[in-house]
């Protein structure tokens, strides 16, 4: 009897289902919004719901699925299955996992969604038949997801790939997680988008100054090709300086790891790749060792919005498998 | 039959040979100088009659060697076994591991003592039942290794953990590598000791004047604690930068990989840890992403000499059951 392998990527703003065979294909799909203020039985009874979809249209049986994975738009507790501060669906606090098993009566495996991404590069996008691999996510953070020997590092509590807290720039700019000098501070969206919107109110950015006024969180990745695309030699030198500290933090990673891909993805990867590439491939080659960096390949990120919920299903069946 | 295993840990200015039997305990050992300008063949030659005096102090004839590890003081290319650039030993480039292959008969592998000495903590040391383990070696310059789900990692051609040359500060001060801001330039023995030289020249480091005058690479860390406890107080806050430093330097590599364990050693920390581990610590603990750093444990390696040796005869042993 064939079976199959349940994935749901929860994100800040939608929410994709599929449903994947044996030979790890997406089979079945939906796609809802993400509810605003659920309590966390309403996301339960949600996730529930968008599944019985998926399975209808892949037309397989309930009990034919063994296995879900799930990711979160907020922490995750990997050792006790609780979730929390996901202040835009309004969860202070909940047991996910647990409650999904109840409901599902299957094995559930909750993953965060750079982990899931960057796995589900490795099993059907740029990773494929890698090794060796750091997935590294330039957005409003910068998350980061680590291959070795073909299986995801996750380190000894689910926390491992911080790469956008590793420290460029000691008492450096201030991060989101309140220390100085991450490379998130120096390399994000975030970070690129304080400077355009100081920019904007100083008369440099004027496409930037339209879309999102002097607020940051409103000025998207596009905006800034935009921007870029009008002239704004300004917002160019921005985003370059931004692409600089990335390779920085590339170089590192080289170093550490010696892989064989870095895969870079993300909002900001995805709009500005003209822009931010060469420059961060370049830097990433003067900084590193010369004898490690010869031997890395850097690509984009191939499968787009079903990497997340392709890799959290494939990363349950795993679990559940153990 | 009973089956044993060498391991020689050639360095800069000793070469150590240990025999290993199968419960990976030292049996038999042998210990000479480097010598100075030997050809490849004359250091195989040595090489040879050490692994000789090593089976004969443990009374085992040389059909039972099964396999040899062996480090080596200069670049290795894992991939061909070649070895250059020890200008100590006079060699400039040599096919070792085939030499020592020809001579000797068995399997020969070549490892890089940072990744033997924490292989070596690993299986009788610090490190000892922990899964996922990072040694930083502070010395001369800052060595890595990694062990990731008990084994060792060494990335795609064998150079993974080069943490000494992680930038922590862009644009930072000069490191050995013709980089700038790596780890290694701001918190190493070599860092530390061209302040001290400084400190010496202007009349506040009177020990390190008399031990080293003004020669960098004649300071010692033996000479810096002497200094310390005769209160020479400029000298211990330059130690204790050196110690922030490397404490931002673990932060990060708590955040990339979510480890159970470090494993600090190499020849600042044996000599100065009262000074270096509160402050690094603490810094690692200010600094580090709190759900991670609260699950790492801090060590100081237990093994000294022994452990390079020791390490590269079990991983010697294992490439060649491979």
């Amino acid at each position: 009897m064939a079976q199959y392998f349940g994935g749901i990527d929860v994100g800040g703003t939608k929410i994709l289902t599929i449903i994947m065979n044996e030979d790890r294909e997406i089979v079945g799909r939906s796609k809802t919004k993400t509810p605003v203020l659920a309590s966390g039985e309403e996301l339960v009874q949600l996730m529930v719901g968008e599944l019985k979809t998926a399975l209808d249209d892949a037309k397989i049986k309930k009990n034919l699925l063994k296995s879900l994975g799930a990711t979160f738009p907020g922490p995750v507790d990997f050792e006790t299955g609780w979730v929390k501060d996901a202040p835009n669906l309004g969860i202070q606090s909940y047991p996910l996992q647990q409650a999904l098993m109840d409901a599902l009566q299957i094995p559930v495996t909750l993953e965060n969604d750079v982990n899931a991404g960057i796995y589900g590069e490795l099993i059907a996008g740029a990773a494929r038949g890698y090794q060796h691999v750091v997935g590294v996510y330039p957005g409003t953070g910068i998350g980061g997801g680590i291959i070795i020997d073909g299986h995801l590092y996750r380190g000894i509590s689910g926390g491992a790939g911080e790469v956008g807290h590793m420290k460029v720039q000691l008492e450096g700019r201030l991060c989101g997680c309140g220390q100085r000098g991450c490379l998130e501070a120096m390399a994000s969206k975030t970070a690129i988008a304080k400077e355009l919107v100081h920019l904007a109110m100083t008369g440099k950015a004027q496409t930037i100054l339209e879309k999102a006024g002097s607020d940051i969180s409103a000025i998207k990745s596009k905006h800034i090709r935009q921007s870029i695309e009008a002239g704004e030699i300004h917002v160019q030198n921005v985003v370059e300086k931004a692409a600089y500290y990335l390779g920085v933090g590339l170089a590192n990673l080289v170093n550490i790891f010696n892989p064989q891909l870095i895969v870079l993805g993300g909002g900001l990867i995805e709009k500005l790749d003209k822009w931010i590439l060469p420059i961060a491939q370049q830097t990433m080659r003067d900084n590193a060792m010369p004898s490690l960096v010869q031997r890395v390949e850097i690509k984009v990120a191939q499968l787009e919005d079903d990497s997340v919920a392709l890799g959290v299903a494939a990363l349950g069946k795993e679990a559940a498998n153990r």
